[in-house]
């Protein structure tokens, strides 16, 4: 759509994936080396976000090839849900289309990644992306597809019928990438994605050789995640518009009930009491300033609990602190969170860990891992709201210099990630999100600090000991030699006792 | 668009609008503070680009209202060339529409700011915007009206004649947003403008009470810019069929020569003799293999020219210092470029200032100014390109610690700002803007090193003189005794002259 102006000024509308494929660096596609990384990164948590679907314990095989000058073909392989063969063209050939706007942590929620792959494999060396997938219904079949950028639309290229082995998906992309600049942080990645989903096996070949295989952590799924409705809190006017849209013919009492999660009717009764509305009005009738008015008053109204958490998926104490002492040689590890909280109706969990271990960095503060949703995001920390907190910490305080190198881990799971750009990378800072994540951080702060005053109390105590001992046995030699005795009786056992009292005070 | 599988995962298709609406974080709408701000912003990019395209100089003024409950209404209104009546809607209506997607500088392009402060508008106060614009062919119109967020078009309430006195645009945004924490920056960030269009004027009132009144630095406006064809080098197989598409008909070689810009009949003809292609033949006969061969050839030519900058516009030498001098109290200041470069074919050019002076922080390094394509850049400094490179450079050898606070302005313009997020903040790693940023700014820290030398040594001068002429004068004192005279000479001019010799060695 392209119109000219008399004055010479033309006018123009452009696709989404024109946006997208203009400015690539938005989503992560900026040049060779973010590229293959970003590449990797999307397909993976498709494959992870796909096996959670199909409630299975994920197994997910990179295997990535280096062609002649400067292509490589990136294959991804899980044995996920699949993806239904009528769905095949949209999710991996239209951006803005997917499956996961629903009201859930997911790793992926743009519906964008995957065919961004696709878009800048096309752009870089015009070749197609080769989807091999199989559902719980099908025999299994093979696509391959370029995005119709102006459009926005999949051009498909191959479609039949081909046999694989299981349910799961395998997806091909040829491009333009820097495998030698991009695979330190391709492996980083991959072992920390088994930090945040210790249930999922991950392996990697390169140029068929093997270079990581890695995870397994934990032997227990998570428990199921489900879609909820909306909070009141996070009501605007555009949400609410499209729920009276949907439920126009019920009365104001039932819609509040119906659309809302956390009204039954004695919240609804209690609140439209105060806030002087009648239960009993029917949705369409409502005017704009009415409803404005509603809006205005599920948002202001602070008589509703907390939203649910049943559409989160913590990684949890055992499971977080067990995953970061497999990965990382650990001397401590102590874990703590926030129980639910929301920012604009989207609840969120915060939860972290604290460890120390030559492993980490050494620095004045410690080193900071961040996740999203169990997505571990290794670019863009410096503006990010998760290290601004973690700079705002005395850290002195905490007697962080004698530990050694400190590491935090710190995982945000939300129905929606603030992220600052598409590429997924850095958070924007919302206040609430900013206030828990400072608490937890700060308890940790605490728990290291106590560890670290034990273990210089405990270097005090056996110090002191140690001097007490030598005292009582000159004085037992002496003793004994004023008896004229012979033997020096045992000293040991008395100050072990003396001590154990002293600890136990 | 929503479709339910068998399997209950439920696909769906979002405008871009939704998408932005969802995720408004990313363009700069992610709180009230950042809100008012981007609103701010938005308006007067789209404010001065107008005014350019009318070859005006920009008068822009900013009245605030702070309303009851955190309401405020931001309006913005300029002497630029108006909005075609026909063209409102879509151009306040829909997002990824807009006149700027054309190949030459523009302060806004992605045709997405200014819809979402209305969109942000809408959603937090349930208003629409107003529009009230006159082009050099109307008396004025006025439109009221929404976004369509699900279907990313307009949704019109009012539209009338309603006279405006001169040519120009005033919108009128009614937004929730926190002014008082917002000020301070909107207040920076327009006094910055006038330092990258000195040209223009701007006003800022805050509930009725006049805030600035600031610009009108320079007597001359910059040459005007034209929109360029697309170099050989930026192309890739989507720009490549895009034009093959349009000049299906024409032979190879008179193809290149009308499609790019540094393609003349000679270039042309070098060209494809060294990469071995038919001149003669006609495009719609390439097949896909010979197209994706053409365009990795004319990536990877080196003969052709570096792009024309006529698309460009950098704000020059002397307009650069003279508004920096009266925007800030500077002791001095140094002007420094690099002609024009390119990535990835886009054309851009470097330039920038180093200064000193009391009005800045004190720090190691000195304080940046951003600039992109005369838009100044605030927030998300730390992740930027143009910061990394402030900081691999060793101000200690440039004797910056003597200079009392150093600040530096740089200004990249081109036909594409690598933005990190639609925000448009923060600007992505490009090898080559990196390395000319990190080239120009080494120039002026050798030159501030130079001032700080120049100064170091005529205060090791200065002193040196003073020393020789208490000795002379001692001399002359004592030889006049010797001499039995009354009057001793003067000894200062001598001394004058000696140091006038010294310093022109």
């Amino acid at each position: 759509m392209s119109h000219q102006e008399p004055s010479g000024i033309t006018f123009e509308s452009i696709s989404p994936a024109e946006f997208f494929y203009r400015n690539r660096q938005m989503a992560g596609f900026g040049n060779p080396t973010q590229a293959v990384y970003s590449t990797v990164r999307e397909l993976v948590e498709n494959s992870l976000d796909s096996c959670e679907d199909a409630r299975v314990y994920p197994l997910v095989d990179i295997d990535i090839q280096n062609l002649e000058s400067e292509m490589i073909t990136v294959k991804v392989s899980d044995n996920g849900a699949g993806v239904p063969s009528d769905q095949v063209p949209l999710a991996f050939g239209r951006v803005l289309y997917g499956s996961k706007y629903s009201q859930q942590q997911k790793r992926g929620t743009f519906g964008l990644g995957v065919t961004m792959a696709v878009l800048y494999g096309q752009i870089t060396t015009d070749s197609p992306v080769t989807i091999h997938t199989r559902t719980n219904d099908s025999k299994g079949v093979l696509f391959r597809l370029f995005v119709d950028v102006e459009n926005n639309l999949p051009l498909v290229q191959d479609n039949e019928e081909f046999q694989r082995d299981n349910v799961g998906t395998t997806v091909t992309i040829k491009l333009k990438g820097d495998m030698k600049r991009a695979q330190e942080r391709i492996i980083e990645y991959l072992r920390l994605s088994t930090v945040s989903t210790p249930h999922a096996k991950i392996t990697l070949k390169i140029d068929d050789e093997s270079h990581l295989e890695i995870g397994g952590w934990s032997n227990t799924l998570p428990p199921p995640i489900r879609p909820s409705k909306p909070h009141p809190r996070s009501i605007d006017m555009e949400v609410l518009r499209r729920l009276v849209k949907r439920h126009g013919k019920k009365s104001l009492d039932d819609f509040l009930c119906d659309s809302f999660q956390k009204i039954g009717l004695k919240t609804s009764a209690r609140f439209l009491r105060f806030m002087n509305f009648n239960p009993s009005k029917v949705m369409s009738e409502f005017t704009r300033d009415e409803l404005s008015r509603l809006a205005h008053a599920l948002r202001k109204y602070d008589g509703f609990e907390q939203p649910d958490s049943k559409c989160l998926s913590p990684i949890g104490k055992s499971d977080f602190l067990n995953a970061i002492t497999s990965v990382f040689n650990v001397k401590m590890a102590e874990y703590a969170s926030r129980g639910v909280s929301e920012w604009q109706g989207n609840p969120f969990v915060i939860e972290a860990v604290i460890a120390t271990g030559d492993d980490f960095p050494q620095s004045d503060i410690p080193y900071l891992y961040r996740f999203a949703n169990r997505v571990p995001l290794l670019y863009d920390s410096s503006d990010g709201v998760l290290t601004r907190v973690l700079k705002k910490i005395e850290w002195s305080r905490y007697s962080t210099s004698q530990s050694g190198p400190v590491a935090i881990f710190i995982h945000l799971c939300s129905t929606k990630i603030p992220f600052k750009a598409a590429g997924k990378q850095s958070l924007a800072t919302i206040p609430e999100i900013e206030h828990y994540t400072f608490q937890v951080i700060k308890e940790l702060g605490r728990k290291l600090g106590k560890v670290n005053d034990r273990s210089r109390r405990s270097a005090r105590e056996l110090k002191k000991m140690r001097e007490f001992s030598k005292s009582l046995r000159q004085i037992a030699r002496f003793s004994t030699s004023l008896a004229n005795l012979d033997e020096i009786p045992p000293t040991d056992d008395l100050v072990k006792r003396l001590f154990e009292v002293d600890s136990n005070e």
